[in-house]
């Protein structure tokens, strides 16, 4: 009789073109918002009052862009990454329709590269997914990539295709919310006076507040997430690795480093797209995490709705403030030098009310 | 002037066949909901997605029976087990009507069995309690047996009666929720392939992934329930204890190894019955709980709407994975004999998809 | 280019009778209620059922008196005490309109006096605060006295006026729910025998229970209420301070001793208003909160309503249950003389059932 256990896909699993179906199906609801907010301390505009996100048009009670990313993205671990090594990067993170408290999503994913590493004992499975809404429409898209164990270093994969991702969603290819309007937006509700038009390219922002994270917070977020992944959870498991102790859920870090945005980005109210994303180190429970930002680019979506585009890189560092943290610097051999303090660097685009 | 403070009822205060009405009735929101799904990382998909309880009969947003029986529970402890030494066990325990957010539940106790202890310092208390909600139909029955210390040891306490109860719940017992159906039962969504016909009389499933436990995590849960058991939460009155540290609700051991065991028991997607549940030895803040099942017993509850039971033991292990942990065996003496990392026995009946 | 960051008003920031609009309007939802129930194990009747609720008057899911408060609390804190000391009391809070699920509060603050400290480093800022809901209607006031440092220690600072508090909320002050009856008051579901008529002024009550707070606990309470303190959160920055670690916000330890109190106070249904809050000494996670109460004042509100109310002044103690700690006394310096375990006095007024 087969185990009825699933141990997850392995490398020599996957075939190229591959379409899977995530479990489970989730409902979100008024208690995944507010778990949220205490998970995270976020405190922008559109996510803490429904009277807010109705005076800019949207029908009800939006929910987190993150907060829907990682319930998606959860879903995808028992079959994508139940056994990885990394998970390398993320790229073209689309959020299509807002999602409100009683919308149920769906996920699936396409495999659309693979490479093996050369010495055989894993590869790099990319990975496209989607999450749907209960009337089928899309709410989200993304690719990641991952390294993933091979069950058999035996094993024999012809199948490698690299993928060329793109690591910016251009803002021809944002979707704006339909029925979203910035008209007469209000600063003192939002706690920000600044709007997209004050924001300057090369602009650096340090977001001074640092928050410390312990075991029941990345735990109670992770599962929330519906997210299974064993390295967060299992500190017996653990011991064996070279941390020693379970790891916290990146994407936890994540939303952690956009909560700490909040002061100095506080108007960044919607977030149209990750153009990329990296876990540049782990961070585990009693490291205290600061972030700094700095404006990339700007785009002027929407005149008439008042809507205005600003890409953004995030830099989360840890047990340090940021003041004397040197944004990462390209080296002539194209790799990236990070200060080992930084934890994530990521690359995003937020929508902003304009004057 | 008597003092304000219940200090619970002692082995001498109870008396047979009288009846306690506890307080506090409890509405259940999605806010329950959303945290029992942080506190336990469950993924079954009836408790996930609306829209799929929704397909399979149910009229709204199903609460977890174990989220409806832990706050039940909790109900009784001021009045029963206040005082309690030990919980010694369960049995017959009913999930009737099926529960909802928005439902408020209320609950009361018969006290069916006393028994002093020769020492006559305590005694065992039997209680038959259960759940009604706001139509006053029964969603949950449920009997247990505590040992209770006597306030003063010469008090003279003459009834003694010890009741027969039953540790299975007989499948013609079983109530399936009215409208359930699961007809085009869809495996991908549930994350399982595994019906009810995939299942063996004696098969052993080792469900893998190991979940840590921090203090914020069972007391979050303890007190979600309501539940006001001392020795959960007040760390300096637990230092005269044996332990010497706060002691986690066994209820949440309960939850932690159902939610463990969605890997490899997926679509036993409701409990129909506890038949028995004995907590063999606690738990505390720290220890790493996995778990391991045995298929007992299977009936094919109604071939029309497609529903099978599937009577489970579940063992909760902690500190170790499973794989080495013996099924507890019967000694000469009736006595069982655990693993001295087994936690919890649970013998409980699942509600199944059949093909 | 300005810093975008928010660092707070210093001492010579503020100017008398200036008016503070504070972010962000907040949604009150299940989410919040049940999560407070988890952080806090509250169990009175009308936060836990909404059929009791309805029964005795109110629309709907009624909030807790203390989460609206906190809620509204940590909007201030941005705009007035990022940079404080010490937060030196509360007076004259008040509870006006009760709110309920779906509910969306705003916050607006006005200084009401300022008076520097004579070492010229810092000065006591004295705020009024109110939080309206969605229909503009007053639900909550609130004073309180602050100490705030200055930026610049030789700006000059002339304003000085101190107001003068009143410490007590006069009955004829208190705002009765226009809708609340106690009619047929039922005490087995609030689980309290004892009504407004069974206090007797004088009275002591020790509430026997504790309860264990870990980090976890009160930051997720305190992002929860969206409050920013950094002292809360960041232990790196903390570990220059005093303490060495994290502060607990002062409003968990009032919610924990609240909760605490139903086992003797557990008619207490509503608070009618805070007379007066005082912060004794600090409470750090690893701490064991205990209770106890005197009963001051009584007041018969509406007999026809079966409607009374009861001043108590409640006391916070850590790591010792209370039977031993003795009522604060005034000494001839007019100063109060406190055991040093206790951390918390708390003098507000509770709405009690009559007979």
């Amino acid at each position: 009789m087969p185990s009825k256990v699933n141990c997850g896909n392995y490398f020599e699993d996957f075939s190229l073109d591959q379409t899977l179906v995530h479990a489970t199906p989730r409902t979100l609801t008024q208690g995944d918002v507010a778990l949220y907010i205490a998970l995270t301390g976020s405190r922008f505009l559109l996510n803490s009052s429904i009277k807010a996100s109705k005076r800019y048009g949207f029908k009800g009670q939006l929910v987190d862009n993150l907060l829907v990313f990682h319930i998606a993205f959860g879903k995808t671990v028992p079959d994508i990454s139940q056994n990885a090594i990394a998970n390398l990067g993320y790229a073209e993170v689309k959020f299509v329709e807002p999602v409100f408290v009683g919308d149920t999503i769906s996920v699936s994913s396409q495999i659309i590269g693979l490479r093996e590493n050369s010495h055989k004992k894993s590869g790099i499975v990319y990975v496209s997914s989607k999450a749907i809404n209960q009337w089928g429409r899309k709410v989200l898209s993304w690719k990641r990539w991952v390294m993933v164990n091979k069950r058999d270093p035996q094993a024999i994969c012809t199948e490698t295709f690299v993928p060329n991702l793109k690591l910016l969603v251009e803002y021809s290819e944002l979707t704006l919310p339909r029925t979203l309007r910035f008209d007469l937006f209000d600063v003192a509700q939002s706690g920000s006076p600044y709007l997209w038009e004050d924001y300057t390219v090369g602009e650096r922002i340090d977001h001074r507040d640092g928050m410390t994270i312990d075991n029941s917070d990345h735990t109670l977020a992770t599962k929330l997430y519906q997210n299974s992944a064993r390295v967060h959870f299992d500190e017996i498991y653990m011991q064996q690795s070279a941390f020693k102790k379970r790891l916290m859920y990146g994407g936890h870090v994540i939303s952690i480093c956009r909560s700490l945005s909040y002061n100095g980005l506080g108007n960044g109210l919607i977030l149209g797209a990750i153009n990329s994303g990296t876990h540049v180190a782990p961070a585990f429970a009693g490291d205290t995490l600061y972030a700094f930002s700095k404006i990339i680019e700007k785009w002027c979506l929407s005149p008439d709705k008042k809507i205005g585009a600003i890409r953004v890189k995030t830099w989360g560092v840890k047990n340090t403030p940021t003041e004397g943290i040197a944004t990462p610097e390209i080296l002539e051999n194209n790799q990236i030098k990070y200060n080992p303090n930084i934890v994530l660097e990521l690359d995003y685009t937020l929508l902003f009310p304009t004057k």
